[in-house]
C-alpha cells in the first residue's frame, strides 16, 4: 500500500470493499479496529470512520458498540459464481418479434453525392432564427423546473392549433392535439393503442417501412394495398377487414400520388363501416411545387375515425424529433397517458422554440424558403437525369416532397451490383424494392430507386447523376439496351402540363 | 361575393370546393369554363386556371381537352354521413388497460410552498453554462442534418461511460448504453421487452407509481413485496416466481433504504435461479449527504440479467427528458431496434450539450453544488419539521435524495381533509398511500407524505412546514392528541449517529 500522500476514506473503503469480496477476512472474519487501521494506514481515524461508515450503509459490514466490524457478506471466491444460461423466453413476444428487424447503419464513408431520402441541407436551417428562439425559451423558464403536460407544451398546441388552419385547413381543438417525438412516436403509440396481435391493417405497398415495421411489430398482419398514380386504390379495400389503415394521402410515400377526393370518401366509407380506424400521415404536404397543399383527409372525416399525423423533420430538421398528432375527440385521452406512460412528456425547451418561430411567422416564412430551394434542387435532378438517361429512365413522384422515384430499365438483379457500383463511384443510392410487402408478391420488374435530393447542392446532384449513369451503364446486360415501354404504374413526370379549356 | 379586391386562386378554390360539397354543381355537374369564370369573378384567366389544378390534384373534378371540368363527387347533401357508433373493440388491450389510468393533473393555484417531489429550482440550474453548450451544439452539425444513432450521440454515450464509472464505478462498453427520453421511456421499453401479459413482476411496496403503472400496462400482474428501513426485504423473494424485478436499491423510492450488499447478492441469485430480469433505477443517487454514493447493483451482476436505469431529471432538469439505460451484452440489439422504432432516437442538440458538460467536469461540478444547495434544503426542512412537530411525527428516508417521508400522528381516514386543509393554507402536499399497492393489503395505519425540496428556498420550506403544521392541528381528531409511539417501519432519522469502536 505504498502511496505518496495518506489514503482518503474513498480510497480505504474501495481497498476495503476489494479486500472483502476477495475473502480477504472471510465471512464471519472483523474488521481492524479504526485505531488500529488508522496506525496502520497513516491517516486520521475519521478518515477511517468515513470509510467504515460507507461500508455500513452498503451492507458489507457490521457494527456493534465496543466491538471491531465484522463482514457480513461472502467473498467472492466463496459465492458460486455462474453466468446462468439465458431463461428460454428471455424476451417478451414483442421483443421476440422485433429481434428480426435490422437496426439502421449508416457508413461514415464520405460520398460525392448521397442521395439518402430523410437527410436535410444545414444550409437550409434557419440557424439565426433557432437559436435565437432557443436562447428566448431557455431564459423563460417559469418558477420551477417540473413535468409538464403529456400532451406537449400548451404555447406549442397553441401555436400549432394556428397553423394547421391556415396551411391544412385543419380545424382542431388545442386538447386533441399530442407533441410527440417525431412521426415515428406518433405511429408507435397509434400502433400500441390500436392494434392486437393477430389484427389486420391496411397499408399502402410500397410504402413507409419504418409504419409497416411498428404496426407490424404489435403482432398484428400487415395487408398491403396496390397504389397506382392517384395513391392508394381504395376501391381494393372493399372486400377487405381490417382494423386500421395507414396512408400517406397527401403524398403517397413513396410514389408520389395525391389521393383524389373521391378515393378519399371511399376510405373513409370503408373505415365508418369497419370501425376501423385511419392513420393519415402528412410527413412532408409542405413541399408541393405545382399546387397548394392538398387539405388533409382528416378534414373530411366526420365520423372520428382519423388520427391526423405531422412533423417538423422535413422542414427544419428530422435531429430535433418534434412531430404531432391530432385525434379523434374520444381518443384525446387515452393517447394522453399513453404518451405519459411512454416518456411522460417531449422536451421543453425545443417545444418552446419551436412555437416562438410559429407564432412570429418565422416558421412559414421559413417552408416557403425551403419549398423554393428544394424546387430548385427538383429542378436541378429533374434536368439531369433528363440529361443523362434521356428516355433509359422514368420518373415518378416528382410533383411534391423531397424524392422522387427513378426507375431504371435494368431488371432486378441488377440491384445489388448497381449500390455496389454507385458507391464505389461515390454515390449513395437507395432501392425502392424494401419498401415493397416482400409476402404481397408484387416486386416491380425493374429497379427502382428513391432518390431524396433535400441535402444535396446543385454540383453534388449533377455530379451524382453522371456518375450514376455510368455506374447503370457499367451493370447493364449486354443483352437489353434498348428502353421497354411501358414502366410499372408510372408516367414520365416530365410529360407536357395539362392544357385547360 | 362581393370583394374588396379580385380574389386569388386560393380562395377560388376554397369557394368552388364548397360549392361541389355543398352539391351546387351536382354529382354530374359542369364547372364553368375557365375564360367564363374569370370574366364573373373579374380575375385573369390563370389565377383560375391555378384553381382548376388544384381541384384536379385534389380529385374534385375531372378534364378533358376542350370541354368545361366535370365536377366528379357526389355534394356533402347527397352523402350519407353518420357519426357511426364506435367499434365493439375500438382500443387495443394495451389501450383498454390504461384508460383507468388518470393523467396527471397540475394545478395552476399558485402555492406559498409546493412540496411535489420532482420539482427542481431554477436557480440551481446551470444556465450559463448550459447555454453556452445549446449554442455550441448548434453551431457544431455536420454536413447534413440526418436521422442518428437509435442508441443516441456516440459523443454522449462515450461522455456517459466515462462518468458512470467515475460517479458509480460503473463499467460497461459503449453500446451498451441507449439514450432514453428520461428514464420512463426506459421503463416503457424494459416493459415492452420483457413482459407479455399473464407475467409476474416483482416491485417494492410501496414504490414509484409510474414503474408499477408502466409495467403493468404490459398486462403483467404487479407482485409487492415488503421494504423495511434497509430498503426491499430480498429474503421475501424466496418463494416469489416473476419474469422481472424493479427495484430502487441505491434509495428504495420512497422510504430511503439502501439495499446492503448481501440482499442484493440474495436478489442477483433469484435472478439467476429464475432467469430473471433486474431494473434497477438508479433515480437519484447523486444525493447522499452522508456517505458517497452505494455503487450500483449492477456492478455485482456476473450474470447480465441487471439492465441500469440513470437519469438527469434530479441534477439538471426534469423537462430536458434525457436518461440512460446501461443492458446486458445479450440486449443490446434488441434495444437499439426498440428505440429507434419507438422514435428513432433522442433529439440530438441537447445530448451533445449534456456531452460537454460532462466532457469538461462541468456537470459533476454542477452535481456537487446541487447536492450543497439540496443538503442545505434537507436540514432547513429537517429543522423546521423537528421544531414544528417535535415528536408527533417521524421522519423517514432523509440520508439521501430530494425529499423524506413524514409520518404523521393522523389515522389515514384524516389524509384527504390534510391535502384539504393544507391546500386552503397555500401548502402543496403529497400523500404516500397511492405509492403502496392497493391489492397488497398494507396500507400504512396513519398518515405518511412524501416531500419533496428541492424546488424550495428556506424561507418557503419553514413558512411551508409552519402552515403544514397548523393544518394538522386543525384537521387532528379531538379523540387522540397523544403520539403513539412506533410508526411503521421507520425510524426518527434524527437519530445520534452511530460511534465507532
Amino acid at each position: 500500500m505504498a502511496q505518496d500522500r495518506p489514503m482518503g476514506a474513498r480510497q480505504i473503503c474501495e481497498v476495503l470493499r476489494d479486500q472483502i469480496l476477495g475473502g480477504v477476512f472471510g465471512a464471519d472474519g472483523r474488521l481492524p479496529s479504526s485505531r488500529t487501521l488508522a496506525q496502520e494506514l497513516g491517516v486520521s481515524r475519521t478518515t477511517v470512520t468515513v470509510a467504515y461508515e460507507q461500508l455500513l450503509a452498503e451492507g458489507y459490514i457490521e457494527v456493534r458498540q465496543g466491538a471491531r466490524p465484522r463482514v457480513t457478506v461472502a467473498g467472492r471466491a466463496e459465492r458460486a459464481i455462474k453466468v446462468a444460461p439465458v431463461g428460454a423466453r428471455p424476451l417478451s413476444a414483442y421483443g421476440e418479434r422485433i429481434r428480426a428487424f435490422s437496426a439502421p447503419t449508416r457508413s461514415d464513408h464520405k460520398l460525392i453525392a448521397d442521395f439518402r431520402y430523410g437527410d436535410l441541407a444545414p444550409s437550409d436551417f434557419p440557424s439565426v432564427l433557432w437559436k435565437r428562439a432557443v436562447n428566448a425559451a431557455l431564459a423563460h423558464r417559469g418558477d420551477r423546473l417540473a413535468y409538464d403536460d403529456p400532451r406537449g407544451s400548451y404555447r406549442l398546441r397553441a401555436a400549432l392549433q394556428g397553423y394547421l388552419w391556415r396551411a391544412r385547413r385543419l380545424r382542431c381543438a388545442l386538447d386533441q392535439i399530442i407533441i410527440v417525438n417525431g412521426s415515428q412516436q406518433g405511429l408507435d403509440l397509434c400502433a400500441r393503442l390500436l392494434l392486437d396481435p393477430g389484427d389486420r391493417f391496411a397499408i399502402e405497398n410500397p410504402c413507409y417501412a419504418m409504419a409497416r415495421g411498428v404496426f407490424a411489430s404489435t403482432g398484428a398482419m400487415s395487408l398491403p394495398l396496390p397504389v397506382d398514380r392517384d395513391g392508394l386504390v381504395a376501391e381494393a379495400l372493399a372486400h377487405v377487414r381490417a382494423r386500421l389503415a395507414y396512408v400517406t394521402p397527401s403524398h403517397q410515400f413513396p410514389l408520389g400520388g395525391v389521393l383524389p377526393v373521391s378515393r378519399r370518401h371511399q376510405l373513409l366509407a370503408w373505415a365508418r363501416g369497419q370501425g376501423a380506424w385511419v392513420v393519415e400521415d402528412d410527413y412532408d404536404s409542405e413541399y408541393r411545387y405545382d399546387i397548394t397543399p392538398v387539405p388533409p383527409l382528416y378534414g373530411l372525416d366526420d365520423s372520428g375515425r382519423v388520427i391526423y399525423l405531422g412533423t417538423i423533420s422535413k422542414t427544419l430538421s428530422p435531429s430535433l424529433r418534434i412531430g404531432y398528432l391530432v385525434v379523434p375527440p374520444d381518443l384525446r385521452q387515452v393517447f394522453a397517458t399513453a404518451k405519459h406512460l411512454a416518456d411522460r412528456h417531449a422536451p421543453l425547451t425545443e417545444q418552446e422554440a419551436l412555437a416562438a418561430l410559429i407564432e412570429s411567422g418565422a416558421y412559414e416564412r421559413h417552408v416557403r424558403r425551403a419549398r423554393r430551394l428544394n424546387g430548385e434542387r427538383r429542378m436541378t435532378l429533374l434536368n439531369a437525369l433528363r440529361g443523362c438517361f434521356g428516355d433509359g429512365a422514368a420518373i415518378e413522384g416528382a410533383d411534391a416532397g423531397l424524392h422522387l422515384v427513378l426507375w431504371l430499365d435494368l431488371p432486378p438483379s441488377c440491384e445489388a451490383p448497381l449500390v455496389a457500383e454507385a458507391g464505389r463511384a461515390g454515390v449513395g443510392i437507395y432501392p425502392i424494392s424494401p419498401l415493397y410487402d416482400p409476402q404481397a408478391g408484387t416486386l416491380p420488374d425493374r429497379v427502382g430507386l428513391v432518390m431524396g435530393y433535400a441535402a444535396l447542392d446543385a454540383r453534388r446532384i449533377e455530379r451524382g447523376v453522371q456518375l450514376l449513369a455510368e455506374a447503370v451503364s457499367r451493370v447493364r446486360p449486354a443483352i437489353s439496351t434498348k428502353p421497354r415501354p411501358g414502366f410499372p404504374g408510372t408516367a414520365p413526370a416530365l410529360a407536357p402540363a395539362t392544357r385547360w379549356n
